[in-house]
């Protein structure tokens, strides 16, 4: 089979939802190009500074790959690699380690952050002490908004103009599906637009129209090595029950994950976009509460030191 | 076990995602309040005329049977059962045939109308027609958008205030879910809000908040004689996969198809009512677009009298 788009070379990929076959160059020209796309022009230009969650997974990976050829001959901008800790025994160093290597390759600045020297604990213990309480917390719920909170103050400290994150297009399809169900109107506008906030850093998704499978395949054409091991902790996610809900729907009906994503910024531009921001009464950052999830988290916990 | 409202009898039904566990006969009134609080004093009044899709299948039957309660005794109001035969070949005659049964045994007013002297052709023709065509056409959508438009025909001619709707919880979580998969914003506003037109009656659900379980619970309590077969068009349909996703996740999280539904209606308070509706240019009802979905059908099928 040819490819679709230069008509000469062997395709090596077929995309299901548009049927087009691509070949090896055609598809890595074409990602980029979407991605070029999804960003915009008042993102990629001069004098900005963009910091770029790094996990050492694909994701991260092929995303600060792209944005470092995007951004490198542009004069006065440049990125830099935030990479967050968690404390996952047997799991996160690995990570930690193949971003370091990924970011020394190509050049790239990058910082390191760890739970325990912002909120006193790792992730571990703090999934312990759950567990010795007997609470029964998704490890996922609070990794999320403390990976969150730190990768936000780590934009703050070096001046970014924007914060990257590497979701791509099923983790979106499934973070909307998920509030969908739960039926979180509040949690919905949040997932879609960022707080008008000085203190908050705002975040862009420049993967979030590549499909996971697309994004690997991206990662192994460029030989970008990535860590791939799962979290320990992913299984026991509901996430991964959605995951599987929207991969056997995307199967039989293909175009359905872009379907949930589109549809879902169509319906964002009527819900309302929370236009103050409290301070957390604990911390002082920003939180769309009294308290922030964090410290809300904590206190709970018992380990909110105040 | 003993029931947890009357703290007497003994319970026949658990309900998973409150707890609860109710007797026979308190199962019986909490169905029948939480219709009543569904409807509300705006629409459970004096001087209303309710007309009610009838198909003979438990649900609208079990609709009917406590619509019928509550108007019975209300001076200058009534209800009227309209019955549409689709003419699906060994399948619909039976529904009518339990509708009119249903009506005759309760003394409720009945109307009957078909495709076939509203369009010209039954379902079955219909459906041959398309197949004829090679045109991949799924039998659902085309029913409901046909039957919809001659329910409101049939409405609009006994002046009724409201049409009333079996739609049970699980039909309105099935349609809200095939609309955020779909992505289609505009769709999502129709299911929830009715246009503002004088043409087009009103709809309500009083079901929508009883799952499917329960309204069978209900019609074997209260040995309502309703029609069980399956239309056997339905097993074609995109909305028996998503009623099986949402089958397992309520399983898997009791709850899951009230939090879609409950969630659908606080985001709805968002959506843009049409406020202007034209009016189709062929058949001179009213419809969203220049052309009512029914005529754009049969226009496709060739068959389109103007």
């Amino acid at each position: 089979m040819k490819c679709s788009i230069c008509k000469k070379n062997i395709s090596f990929y077929h995309q299901r939802h548009s049927g087009l076959n691509f070949c090896k160059e055609c598809f890595v020209k074409y990602i980029k190009k979407k991605v070029r796309k999804t960003l915009g022009k008042n993102i990629i230009k001069q004098n900005m500074t963009i910091g770029m969650g790094l996990s050492g997974g694909k994701d991260s990976l092929v995303m600060a790959y792209i944005l470092n050829e995007f951004y490198k001959p542009i004069p006065n901008s440049n990125i830099i690699a935030l990479i967050v800790d968690e404390g996952i025994e047997g799991f996160r160093k690995d990570g930690v380690n193949m971003a370091i290597k990924f970011c020394e390759e190509y050049d790239i600045a990058y910082k390191i952050a760890t739970f325990k020297e912002y909120i006193g604990y790792d992730l571990d213990e703090l999934v312990k002490i759950a567990k010795d309480k007997n609470l029964t917390m998704n490890p996922c719920s609070f990794c999320g908004v403390i990976r969150r909170k730190i990768l936000n103050k780590m934009a703050l400290n070096e001046k970014c103009n924007y914060l990257a994150i590497g979701h791509n297009l099923d983790d979106m399809a499934q973070a909307i599906m998920m509030n969908y169900i739960e039926g979180d109107v509040k949690k919905l506008a949040i997932l879609g637009h960022d707080a008008n906030n000085p203190m908050f850093v705002k975040r862009i998704k420049p993967l979030k129209y590549i499909p996971e499978n697309e994004v690997l395949l991206f990662a192994d054409l460029l030989e970008i090595k990535y860590h791939k091991a799962p979290c320990p902790y992913s299984s026991m996610s509901y996430r991964a029950e959605i995951s599987d809900i929207i991969d056997k729907l995307e199967e039989n009906h293909p175009g359905t994950k872009y379907s949930i994503v589109s549809g879902f910024e169509k319906l964002l531009e009527y819900l309302p976009v929370e236009k103050e921001m409290n301070v957390c009464k604990y911390c002082n950052e920003p939180s769309a509460s009294e308290i922030c999830k964090v410290c809300m988290f904590l206190e709970k916990l018992g380990i909110l030191n105040v």
